[in-house]
């Protein structure tokens, strides 16, 4: 009888059922199923089916199993198949033979409690769902304008005519890769580094959870506040200790970070999350001094979103004022390419990167080769630089269109939108609940400043509007929602 | 003058010695490069020549800079370049102005001894060389094997036709990819487990890791001894306590680990690494009775060769005995794919799973979705089981033709090669190093078993020989050179 069917072969089935002598008593009904044709072995379905009647415990220590006989002309199989079976069983000691008596479940050790406990059902959790309204989460960017099409033909290029990246690796990351970053790092960004200090890790929750393990174990962690919560859920994942920093108008505070008893502290300084405040070059080099003091100490820039910029220029990073090796520079394509490119990468200081190389001795490089080959020649070829100068002309039209719809708006103020794909929104007259609430009204799923804070305690009601994600079709509707919700 | 052209535009560079009066007194002099119709505005290349040099302590707090005018003369830029970039480093705190004097160094914090420590230099890997000899790493794998022309042609189909894959996928992994894992661990290992219950992760030492920070702080881990040492520099890194608990000829002993303080242990039943032994089910039951006698106890099994099978039948899988969620499987692409294939695979136990999603709520997969895509669809077409069965006779063959050049050998004798990609060499006569030495006169390159012990001592020199790599057109040689070497 056929009952079922895939791409490649069609399963027979036999149903038979067999009335289990076991002690010379009648004690359970064994009922085996065996599927002819199929993938498995004849003798391994048995074998399988004996193992784990007797694991399950419903064969018991000492009872006595079917004769072979009993089985071969039961099941209509060859003898063979059942010794085989009964053979694997005996080799693995669910079963023991008794000479001249036959064979018997072996001295397994039964489970705790006579009857397991049904394992409790795991919460479903819906897929994701489409937002309703539109997207002003911070974590969205808009992948309209990626460059698919480049992409999807380098990507091809690449997968044809490299079956060596199969191979093993380099550990920190392929070098046409690094070597791309380091000359894009050095250009945009003033960080002068050599691929060799450059490590290239999927993601940059596992880049920052691989830097928290080089640290010494001892490490006391420093924390913007109002800041990346996931900074520090990866941190107390870790068991590393935490400490919130207030910030003030130039970003983290360092009288405060001095105060306390940290010793790396983790800042965005070129457009702090969810601030937006840009760190000037006075904070910048008193946190590079407070570094400096100790030998411990580090700073982990994180520029995670430093590719826009807006209004002024880009102040160099943390990293190009380096002069001492204390800062640990950070940066990924998730929010620069597309939220599914799980590249980050992090530039190490020496002794973080000896270290590195200790643990690291023999693992490989979390990103696939196809990847990293494929990203490089985005950088090679300029074709990244350019989208990137697209993408933050787009941004500026955007931020500029939501800044016009929110200006007029008594009562409301906007900050932190010099840079990046986020700004704030601030109303003294009301609270965040009640700013949430007319918000959901108008469809908008928006963020409360009060998520990303520890102790702080904004004044007013604080939202978070992240527009890296509104589609170019909708921003006038977005426009109009936030009006709305806002007036 | 043209010095330098890329791909895309030309940079025509204009070299300028400016002899700088500060504090009128020439103090040195200030040697400014500016690069005409590069990326970079002249006003910002400016203001970034001077950011550098304060940030350097190259010009010092209170100093003054040259006027306005000397810049612009001086260079031959316009007023407006020289207002700009000065306006950028009032703003941001470099320097201040002075009414009716003119610019000075502001007051930044400079760097805590006078002249900047050298960063000493990285040390300089050399990047991956070819192997000499025949490869007998057990950490390769033979990628000629690989289903490229599918894989590649999956990819592209993939990479083409799904632009919607470039956003947020679900951070467990695409549910494509979990069912398909739920599907193979069914019918594979008896894995009776549901999409929702896998996590995908960016290789084995990322989910080993992830799983590490699931378990409860005070976790005490229990590794194989000999072992797979990678797991224990997991362990450590993350701060984990750490026991070594020894083996005998039926995989980790279950009286040592109850006399020792471990909560959870980390196994590898199916082929234990690096001995080879396959746990037999009473031992698998032992070790289970154990782990479900105290609330936090877990065992985490890495199933990591358990494709390859050719002495015996596959034992089921532990987590397919675990009728009470004690048991956290775990198993690999990179192993039975290619080392480059950066994706595992892991099923959670319900508590597990509850604090994973309470961790993760904000984390994205580590592996890219068109990676997960791709296998998904390898695994939904067949074509991943069918290259596993080819794969499966081929290193049966191989494993054959190296048995038969070591199995007439005096002195040397053969374990742990029913399953896997790698098998023990003994012998009683020689040390360890008195193999490695000779195998090296050979051209190999081979492993002792003592870099995977911790107490455990060998009697007599022991090899670990991996076969995934050899290639086939190597593998006359390979034998040839194994047998010189050894006897």
């Amino acid at each position: 009888m056929i009952i079922g069917a895939n791409w490649h072969c069609v399963y027979i089935q036999f149903y038979y059922f067999l009335r289990g002598q076991i002690g010379g008593e009648t004690v359970q009904n064994l009922s085996i199923t065996l599927e002819s044709g199929g993938k498995t072995p004849m003798y391994e379905q048995l074998y399988r089916y004996f193992a784990a009647e007797i694991a399950r415990g419903h064969i018991r220590p000492g009872e006595k199993l079917p004769s072979k006989r009993a089985l071969q002309e039961g099941l209509g199989i060859s003898r063979s198949t059942v010794e085989t079976a009964y053979g694997l069983l005996a080799a693995e000691g669910y079963i023991e033979a008794r000479p001249r008596s036959g064979y018997y479940c072996g001295d397994l050790v039964a489970p705790a409690s006579p009857e397991p406990r049904s394992r409790p059902a795991p919460e479903r959790e819906p897929e994701r769902q489409p937002p309703r309204g539109p997207d002003f989460s911070t974590a969205s960017v808009d992948v309209s304008q990626f460059p698919y099409a480049t992409w999807a033909k380098l990507n091809k290029e690449v997968v044809y005519s490299s079956p060596e990246l199969l191979r093993r690796g380099h550990r920190q990351g392929d070098l046409p890769l690094r070597r791309a970053l380091a000359r894009m790092l050095g250009e945009t960004r003033g960080v002068r580094c050599a691929p060799e200090d450059i490590v290239v890790g999927a993601g940059m929750e596992y880049l920052t959870g691989l830097i928290l393990q080089l640290l010494p174990e001892a490490t006391v962690l420093g924390l913007e506040d109002p800041g990346y919560t996931a900074m520090a859920d990866t941190a107390l994942a870790l068991g590393r200790q935490v400490r919130y920093i207030p910030l003030d108008e130039a970003g983290m505070r360092e009288d405060e970070l001095r105060k306390s008893d940290v010793n790396v502290c983790y800042v965005t300084p070129s457009h702090q999350f969810p601030m937006g405040v840009t760190m000037p070059a006075s904070r910048r080099s008193r946190i590079l001094r407070w570094a400096s003091e100790e030998p411990d100490r580090y700073v982990i820039e994180d520029d995670y979103d430093s590719e826009f910029r807006y209004v002024g220029r880009p102040i160099p990073s943390l990293k190009s004022m380096d002069d001492r090796g204390r800062v640990i520079y950070v940066g990924t394509f998730s929010r620069s390419l597309a939220p599914s490119i799980r590249v980050a990468y992090a530039v190490l200081p020496g002794p973080l990167l000896a270290k590195y190389r200790a643990l690291s001795a023999h693992r490989l490089s979390t990103v696939s080769r196809y990847e990293q080959a494929v990203l490089a020649l985005l950088m090679d070829t300029g074709v990244y630089g350019r989208y990137l100068r697209r993408l933050t002309g787009l941004y500026a039209r955007r931020r500029a269109r939501l800044l016009a719809a929110l200006g007029d708006i008594p009562g409301i103020e906007v900050s932190g939108d010099g840079g990046g794909m986020h700004f704030l929104i601030m109303s003294r007259e009301r609270t965040e609940p009640e700013l949430l609430e007319s918000a959901l009204e108008q469809g908008l799923d928006l963020a409360g400043l009060s998520r990303y804070c520890h102790r702080y305690e904004p004044e007013g009601g604080c939202l978070v509007l992240g527009y890296g994600g509104v589609e170019e079709a909708q921003l006038s509707d977005a426009c109009e929602r936030l009006r709305r919700a806002l007036k």
